[in-house]
């Protein structure tokens, strides 16, 4: 009984942390999103086309979250946005303390998108605010039609499911409608977004519906 | 620092179950494994191979562990095989009391292999011995080969690894050499198996493998 009582202590820490995280980004009016998916669903891969299609339209920074390397941050580096990595060093899950810490170290002036790519983990992610808009679910297509069902928090906590890899649809035992139904049975009100990161499939729609949400300067 | 204090407390108690669940198995001469990886991975369609396999030769039994779901005892019981299912409930791994309370639902007079199949997580299951002889780490060829670097203790912890999905390696952004080369870098000592079940490739010698392992009465 005490461990849950320090669990919800931890938790109404985080969420005031949270709220005070949404307020700089209201203030700033910066957009943020917290992209949250299974180890490997190709959140990292997104982001680089996501970057690729916004570049020149939206200025954007990146936080980026690992239980080590900072692999990630390098990838996004590369492509000339400003990136943050957080290790957590065995840690499960971002908590809004770490993204706190790290936007010490980023330089928030016209930022217009702030993603947040979380620990890779389709469970404990699901219970952190970190103040983000809204939670973006990853889920491929190679991880089966059944695992909204089976890890309902995260698609139910989220406002957007990218179904990715849908280029190897002919080749794994997953039926993409089955799988939208099954997300939409645990959250029917899902912007659902269907793309390929080797054939660039659907990522112009994604990038659309993402900056009609963001504030023009 | 209370939390810390109270965590190390809960893997204390949780140690002192696994210790009486090996100490079960041991006097049983059951071979317990733990069958670990991402959600999606694929570790229920290997254990269904793995059963058909090894079916008229070896007894089995089969506690399966979800967040949320009974399916995959359903497809395990559909085989013919003894399988109780564990639904944590939101819980992002199983704990030696929770397998010790599935245990005492399992007729284990007989049975010679336990197959404990963890939720799919590849951070916190990491941290919790079940009692199990060894962790297996499912790894598909989709996830990418950067997995062992960037979720190291899982790697670390397990006995073997079973690369799956080797059938989708010509469509995929995964050099399995290099997966091995890291997963390697990470525990030397690993076993790797290859596997694909779709082709059924990698299968036997798996099972090979695990019938070594397994007491003959």
């Amino acid at each position: 009984m005490s461990v849950i009582t320090i669990e919800r202590k931890v938790l109404e820490k985080n969420d005031e942390v949270a709220r005070a995280n949404r307020e700089l980004f209201n203030t700033q009016k910066i957009f943020a999103i917290n992209l949250v998916s299974s180890p490997g669903s190709g959140k990292t891969s997104i982001l680089e086309r996501t970057l690729a299609h916004l570049k020149n339209k939206i200025t954007v920074a990146v936080i980026e979250g690992d239980v080590q390397t900072d692999f990630d941050a390098q990838r996004i580096s590369a492509l000339g946005v400003q990136a943050i990595q957080i290790v957590t060093k065995g840690g499960c899950h971002l908590e809004a303390t770490l993204v706190k810490e790290a936007l010490s170290h980023v330089d928030l002036s016209n930022v217009q998108l702030l993603v947040i790519e979380n620990v890779g983990n389709l469970v404990c992610p699901a219970n952190y605010d970190l103040g983000e808009a809204m939670k973006v679910v990853v889920a491929s297509t190679t991880e089966g039609d059944d695992k909204p069902l089976k890890y309902p928090a995260m698609f139910r906590n989220a406002s957007v499911l990218i179904i990715n890899k849908v280029d190897l649809l002919p080749y794994v035992n997953c039926k993409i409608d089955l799988l939208k139904k099954n997300a939409l049975s645990i959250n029917p009100s899902l912007h659902i977004f269907e793309t390929s990161c080797t054939t660039n499939a659907g990522i112009a729609e994604w990038c659309g519906w993402l900056e009609k949400n963001i504030v023009k300067p």
